[in-house]
Protein backbone atom coordinates (compact mmCIF):
# COMPACT_ATOMS: atom_id res chain seq x y z
CA UNK A 1 0.00 0.00 0.00
CA UNK A 2 1.07 3.19 -1.03
CA UNK A 3 0.79 6.09 1.57
CA UNK A 4 1.16 9.55 0.87
CA UNK A 5 1.72 12.17 3.72
CA UNK A 6 1.15 16.26 3.61
CA UNK A 7 1.92 19.04 5.71
CA UNK A 8 -0.05 21.79 4.85
CA UNK A 9 1.78 25.51 4.26
CA UNK A 10 0.89 28.20 1.71
CA UNK A 11 4.55 29.09 1.52
CA UNK A 12 6.44 25.42 1.66
CA UNK A 13 3.81 22.11 1.82
CA UNK A 14 5.62 19.20 2.58
CA UNK A 15 4.49 16.21 1.01
CA UNK A 16 6.34 12.28 1.88
CA UNK A 17 5.47 9.28 0.40
CA UNK A 18 6.10 5.74 1.35
CA UNK A 19 5.22 1.91 1.15
CA UNK A 20 3.93 0.16 3.48
CA UNK A 21 3.67 -3.85 3.62
CA UNK A 22 2.00 -4.95 6.55
CA UNK A 23 4.51 -3.12 9.37
CA UNK A 24 7.24 -3.06 7.15
CA UNK A 25 7.65 0.68 5.41
CA UNK A 26 9.69 1.92 2.70
CA UNK A 27 10.82 5.52 1.17
CA UNK A 28 9.67 6.33 -1.89
CA UNK A 29 9.60 9.71 -2.27
CA UNK A 30 9.58 13.15 -0.46
CA UNK A 31 9.72 17.19 -1.35
CA UNK A 32 7.93 20.47 -0.42
CA UNK A 33 6.02 22.26 -2.66
CA UNK A 34 7.23 26.20 -2.87
CA UNK A 35 4.42 28.95 -4.16
CA UNK A 36 6.72 31.99 -4.14
CA UNK A 37 5.84 35.21 -3.22
CA UNK A 38 2.59 36.58 -5.86
CA UNK A 39 -1.23 36.83 -5.77
CA UNK A 40 -2.96 34.38 -3.64
CA UNK A 41 -4.84 33.00 -6.18
CA UNK A 42 -2.19 32.15 -8.68
CA UNK A 43 0.65 30.43 -5.45
CA UNK A 44 -2.70 28.37 -4.69
CA UNK A 45 -2.73 27.34 -8.03
CA UNK A 46 0.90 26.21 -8.11
CA UNK A 47 0.81 24.36 -4.93
CA UNK A 48 -2.45 22.61 -6.93
CA UNK A 49 -0.26 22.11 -10.01
CA UNK A 50 2.57 20.51 -8.31
CA UNK A 51 0.83 18.54 -6.04
CA UNK A 52 -1.41 17.20 -8.57
CA UNK A 53 1.97 16.12 -10.28
CA UNK A 54 3.07 14.71 -7.14
CA UNK A 55 -0.05 11.96 -7.24
CA UNK A 56 0.06 11.65 -10.95
CA UNK A 57 4.31 10.44 -10.60
CA UNK A 58 3.45 8.25 -7.87
CA UNK A 59 0.02 7.08 -7.72
CA UNK A 60 -0.62 6.76 -3.85
CA UNK A 61 -3.35 4.45 -2.11
CA UNK A 62 -4.52 6.60 0.30
CA UNK A 63 -3.42 9.89 1.70
CA UNK A 64 -3.31 11.87 5.07
CA UNK A 65 -3.06 15.61 5.57
CA UNK A 66 -1.72 17.04 9.06
CA UNK A 67 -4.93 18.64 11.07
CA UNK A 68 -3.31 21.96 12.75
CA UNK A 69 -5.58 25.00 13.31
CA UNK A 70 -4.13 26.95 16.36
CA UNK A 71 -1.77 29.38 14.75
CA UNK A 72 -0.04 33.05 16.06
CA UNK A 73 -3.44 34.54 14.44
CA UNK A 74 -6.27 34.30 12.62
CA UNK A 75 -4.87 36.10 9.12
CA UNK A 76 -1.87 33.03 9.85
CA UNK A 77 -4.91 30.08 10.41
CA UNK A 78 -6.48 31.32 7.26
CA UNK A 79 -3.50 31.46 5.11
CA UNK A 80 -2.85 27.66 6.51
CA UNK A 81 -6.55 26.75 5.90
CA UNK A 82 -6.41 28.11 2.33
CA UNK A 83 -3.28 25.44 1.68
CA UNK A 84 -4.73 22.70 3.78
CA UNK A 85 -8.47 23.10 1.20
CA UNK A 86 -5.94 22.53 -1.75
CA UNK A 87 -4.07 19.64 0.40
CA UNK A 88 -7.03 18.00 1.16
CA UNK A 89 -8.68 18.41 -2.17
CA UNK A 90 -5.98 17.33 -4.84
CA UNK A 91 -5.99 13.43 -3.01
CA UNK A 92 -9.77 13.59 -2.98
CA UNK A 93 -10.32 14.41 -7.34
CA UNK A 94 -7.69 11.36 -7.71
CA UNK A 95 -10.44 9.16 -5.63
CA UNK A 96 -8.69 8.84 -2.26
CA UNK A 97 -9.92 8.74 1.45
CA UNK A 98 -7.94 11.13 3.08
CA UNK A 99 -7.48 10.84 7.02
CA UNK A 100 -6.44 13.31 9.17
CA UNK A 101 -4.56 13.48 12.28
CA UNK A 102 -3.26 16.29 14.72
CA UNK A 103 0.33 16.98 15.25
CA UNK A 104 0.36 15.01 18.58
CA UNK A 105 -1.36 12.07 17.29
CA UNK A 106 1.34 11.65 14.28
CA UNK A 107 4.16 12.32 17.08
CA UNK A 108 2.59 9.67 19.68
CA UNK A 109 2.63 7.21 16.60
CA UNK A 110 6.45 7.82 15.18
CA UNK A 111 7.77 8.91 18.49
CA UNK A 112 5.51 7.22 21.21
CA UNK A 113 5.30 10.69 22.97
CA UNK A 114 2.77 13.32 21.78
CA UNK A 115 4.99 16.00 22.79
CA UNK A 116 7.91 14.83 20.93
CA UNK A 117 10.22 17.86 19.05
CA UNK A 118 10.97 18.10 15.59
CA UNK A 119 14.62 16.66 15.95
CA UNK A 120 13.45 13.16 17.47
CA UNK A 121 10.24 13.10 14.68
CA UNK A 122 12.85 13.42 12.69
CA UNK A 123 14.85 11.07 13.86
CA UNK A 124 12.35 8.67 14.11
CA UNK A 125 11.44 8.76 11.02
CA UNK A 126 15.09 7.64 9.85
CA UNK A 127 15.25 4.81 11.73
CA UNK A 128 11.52 3.51 10.22
CA UNK A 129 12.77 4.54 6.73
CA UNK A 130 16.60 3.04 6.05
CA UNK A 131 18.29 5.20 3.59
CA UNK A 132 15.61 8.05 3.32
CA UNK A 133 17.28 11.67 2.38
CA UNK A 134 15.22 14.21 3.70
CA UNK A 135 14.52 17.51 1.55
CA UNK A 136 13.37 19.62 4.51
CA UNK A 137 11.36 19.83 7.60
CA UNK A 138 8.28 20.11 5.94
CA UNK A 139 9.10 16.65 3.86
CA UNK A 140 10.07 14.96 7.28
CA UNK A 141 7.25 16.41 9.02
CA UNK A 142 5.08 14.63 6.20
CA UNK A 143 6.32 11.83 5.92
CA UNK A 144 6.00 11.03 9.63
CA UNK A 145 2.04 11.72 8.76
CA UNK A 146 2.11 9.17 6.00
CA UNK A 147 4.09 6.56 8.46
CA UNK A 148 1.43 7.58 10.79
CA UNK A 149 -1.37 6.98 8.50
CA UNK A 150 0.36 3.25 7.94
CA UNK A 151 0.37 2.50 11.38
CA UNK A 152 -3.22 3.41 12.15
CA UNK A 153 -4.50 1.89 8.36
CA UNK A 154 -2.39 -1.54 9.41
CA UNK A 155 -4.19 -1.16 12.84
CA UNK A 156 -7.66 -0.93 11.39
CA UNK A 157 -6.77 -3.76 8.85
CA UNK A 158 -5.80 -6.19 11.63
CA UNK A 159 -8.98 -5.58 13.48
CA UNK A 160 -11.23 -6.16 10.60
CA UNK A 161 -9.66 -9.35 10.17
CA UNK A 162 -9.30 -10.35 14.10
CA UNK B 1 -16.82 42.49 -18.80
CA UNK B 2 -18.56 39.10 -17.19
CA UNK B 3 -17.60 39.04 -13.73
CA UNK B 4 -18.21 36.85 -10.83
CA UNK B 5 -18.43 37.38 -6.94
CA UNK B 6 -18.05 34.59 -4.39
CA UNK B 7 -19.18 34.63 -0.53
CA UNK B 8 -16.87 31.74 0.32
CA UNK B 9 -17.80 29.38 2.90
CA UNK B 10 -17.67 25.61 3.89
CA UNK B 11 -20.89 24.87 4.40
CA UNK B 12 -22.61 27.39 1.87
CA UNK B 13 -20.39 29.03 -0.88
CA UNK B 14 -22.44 32.07 -2.63
CA UNK B 15 -21.84 33.39 -6.46
CA UNK B 16 -23.09 35.89 -8.35
CA UNK B 17 -22.46 37.02 -11.61
CA UNK B 18 -23.11 40.09 -13.52
CA UNK B 19 -22.48 41.88 -16.64
CA UNK B 20 -20.80 45.31 -16.32
CA UNK B 21 -20.92 48.03 -19.35
CA UNK B 22 -19.25 50.48 -18.36
CA UNK B 23 -21.64 51.92 -15.29
CA UNK B 24 -24.56 49.54 -16.68
CA UNK B 25 -24.86 46.40 -14.89
CA UNK B 26 -26.70 43.38 -15.50
CA UNK B 27 -27.61 40.21 -13.32
CA UNK B 28 -27.13 37.09 -14.84
CA UNK B 29 -27.12 34.29 -12.73
CA UNK B 30 -26.53 33.42 -8.75
CA UNK B 31 -26.17 30.98 -6.38
CA UNK B 32 -25.51 28.65 -3.49
CA UNK B 33 -22.75 25.82 -3.49
CA UNK B 34 -23.55 23.48 -0.61
CA UNK B 35 -21.61 20.96 0.54
CA UNK B 36 -23.18 18.52 2.96
CA UNK B 37 -21.60 16.92 6.17
CA UNK B 38 -19.79 14.61 4.53
CA UNK B 39 -15.56 14.16 4.98
CA UNK B 40 -13.93 17.49 4.83
CA UNK B 41 -11.66 16.41 1.77
CA UNK B 42 -14.87 15.10 -0.08
CA UNK B 43 -17.38 18.43 0.65
CA UNK B 44 -14.42 20.47 -0.72
CA UNK B 45 -14.28 18.15 -3.63
CA UNK B 46 -18.11 19.04 -3.97
CA UNK B 47 -17.22 22.70 -3.49
CA UNK B 48 -14.75 22.55 -6.45
CA UNK B 49 -16.94 20.73 -8.93
CA UNK B 50 -19.71 22.87 -8.33
CA UNK B 51 -17.92 25.92 -8.53
CA UNK B 52 -15.67 24.61 -11.34
CA UNK B 53 -19.30 23.89 -13.57
CA UNK B 54 -20.52 27.84 -12.32
CA UNK B 55 -16.94 29.01 -14.19
CA UNK B 56 -17.79 26.48 -17.58
CA UNK B 57 -21.32 27.46 -18.22
CA UNK B 58 -21.01 31.37 -17.12
CA UNK B 59 -17.45 32.18 -18.36
CA UNK B 60 -16.64 34.83 -16.45
CA UNK B 61 -14.40 37.37 -17.72
CA UNK B 62 -12.76 38.23 -13.89
CA UNK B 63 -13.58 37.59 -10.63
CA UNK B 64 -13.37 38.64 -6.95
CA UNK B 65 -13.63 37.08 -3.16
CA UNK B 66 -14.43 38.18 -0.32
CA UNK B 67 -11.76 38.47 2.30
CA UNK B 68 -12.62 37.56 5.40
CA UNK B 69 -10.70 36.09 8.33
CA UNK B 70 -12.39 37.31 11.18
CA UNK B 71 -13.90 34.39 12.44
CA UNK B 72 -15.22 33.05 15.82
CA UNK B 73 -12.57 30.76 16.67
CA UNK B 74 -9.73 29.08 15.13
CA UNK B 75 -11.27 26.45 14.18
CA UNK B 76 -14.02 28.08 12.21
CA UNK B 77 -11.12 30.63 10.77
CA UNK B 78 -9.26 27.25 9.27
CA UNK B 79 -12.84 25.88 7.85
CA UNK B 80 -13.14 29.16 6.14
CA UNK B 81 -9.57 29.12 5.17
CA UNK B 82 -10.28 25.86 3.01
CA UNK B 83 -13.62 26.59 1.25
CA UNK B 84 -11.28 29.97 0.51
CA UNK B 85 -8.72 28.25 -0.87
CA UNK B 86 -10.84 26.43 -3.91
CA UNK B 87 -12.58 29.55 -4.09
CA UNK B 88 -9.39 31.34 -5.54
CA UNK B 89 -8.52 28.14 -7.21
CA UNK B 90 -11.21 27.64 -9.49
CA UNK B 91 -11.03 30.90 -10.92
CA UNK B 92 -7.25 30.76 -10.91
CA UNK B 93 -7.30 27.25 -12.87
CA UNK B 94 -9.60 29.01 -15.91
CA UNK B 95 -6.92 31.60 -15.90
CA UNK B 96 -8.72 34.48 -14.46
CA UNK B 97 -7.36 37.54 -11.90
CA UNK B 98 -8.70 36.78 -8.82
CA UNK B 99 -9.39 40.52 -6.67
CA UNK B 100 -9.81 40.34 -3.02
CA UNK B 101 -12.28 42.68 -0.93
CA UNK B 102 -12.47 43.48 2.80
CA UNK B 103 -16.12 42.90 3.21
CA UNK B 104 -16.19 46.90 4.42
CA UNK B 105 -14.99 48.05 1.11
CA UNK B 106 -17.25 45.79 -0.48
CA UNK B 107 -19.81 47.39 1.59
CA UNK B 108 -18.56 50.92 1.09
CA UNK B 109 -18.34 50.35 -2.51
CA UNK B 110 -21.90 48.95 -2.83
CA UNK B 111 -23.82 50.99 0.39
CA UNK B 112 -21.56 53.86 0.48
CA UNK B 113 -20.78 53.16 3.98
CA UNK B 114 -18.49 50.68 5.36
CA UNK B 115 -20.77 49.44 8.79
CA UNK B 116 -24.36 48.64 6.32
CA UNK B 117 -26.12 45.94 7.57
CA UNK B 118 -27.15 42.42 5.49
CA UNK B 119 -30.40 43.93 4.62
CA UNK B 120 -28.83 47.41 3.52
CA UNK B 121 -26.77 45.18 1.03
CA UNK B 122 -29.45 43.22 -0.26
CA UNK B 123 -31.32 46.33 -1.03
CA UNK B 124 -28.62 48.16 -2.64
CA UNK B 125 -27.92 44.73 -4.48
CA UNK B 126 -31.83 44.56 -5.82
CA UNK B 127 -31.44 48.48 -6.61
CA UNK B 128 -28.54 47.90 -8.93
CA UNK B 129 -29.75 44.68 -10.41
CA UNK B 130 -33.17 45.47 -11.18
CA UNK B 131 -35.51 42.19 -11.85
CA UNK B 132 -32.83 40.01 -9.71
CA UNK B 133 -34.20 37.01 -8.41
CA UNK B 134 -32.25 36.15 -5.29
CA UNK B 135 -31.04 32.48 -4.02
CA UNK B 136 -30.35 33.84 -0.38
CA UNK B 137 -28.01 35.23 1.84
CA UNK B 138 -24.85 34.03 0.63
CA UNK B 139 -25.26 35.14 -2.90
CA UNK B 140 -26.57 38.59 -2.18
CA UNK B 141 -23.05 38.95 -0.82
CA UNK B 142 -21.69 37.43 -3.85
CA UNK B 143 -23.50 39.48 -6.04
CA UNK B 144 -22.05 42.77 -3.90
CA UNK B 145 -18.91 41.24 -3.95
CA UNK B 146 -19.16 41.06 -8.08
CA UNK B 147 -20.41 45.06 -8.37
CA UNK B 148 -17.76 46.23 -6.22
CA UNK B 149 -15.19 44.52 -8.50
CA UNK B 150 -17.29 45.57 -11.01
CA UNK B 151 -17.14 49.30 -9.95
CA UNK B 152 -13.30 48.92 -9.23
CA UNK B 153 -11.94 47.89 -12.58
CA UNK B 154 -14.41 50.61 -13.85
CA UNK B 155 -12.56 52.91 -11.99
CA UNK B 156 -9.27 51.55 -12.81
CA UNK B 157 -9.87 51.49 -16.71
CA UNK B 158 -11.08 55.15 -16.20
CA UNK B 159 -7.37 55.84 -14.60
CA UNK B 160 -5.84 54.14 -17.21
CA UNK B 161 -7.71 55.99 -20.20
CA UNK B 162 -7.37 59.52 -18.66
Amino acid sequence: MRVLGIDPGLRRLGWGIIEAEGSRLRHVANGVCESGTGELAVRLLSIHRQLTEVLRQYAPDVAAVEQTFVNKDAAGTLKLGQARGIALLVPAQFGLEVGEYAPNSVKKTVVGVGHADKRQVDHMVKMQLPGVQIVGPDAADALAIAICHSRHLGGRELRIRA
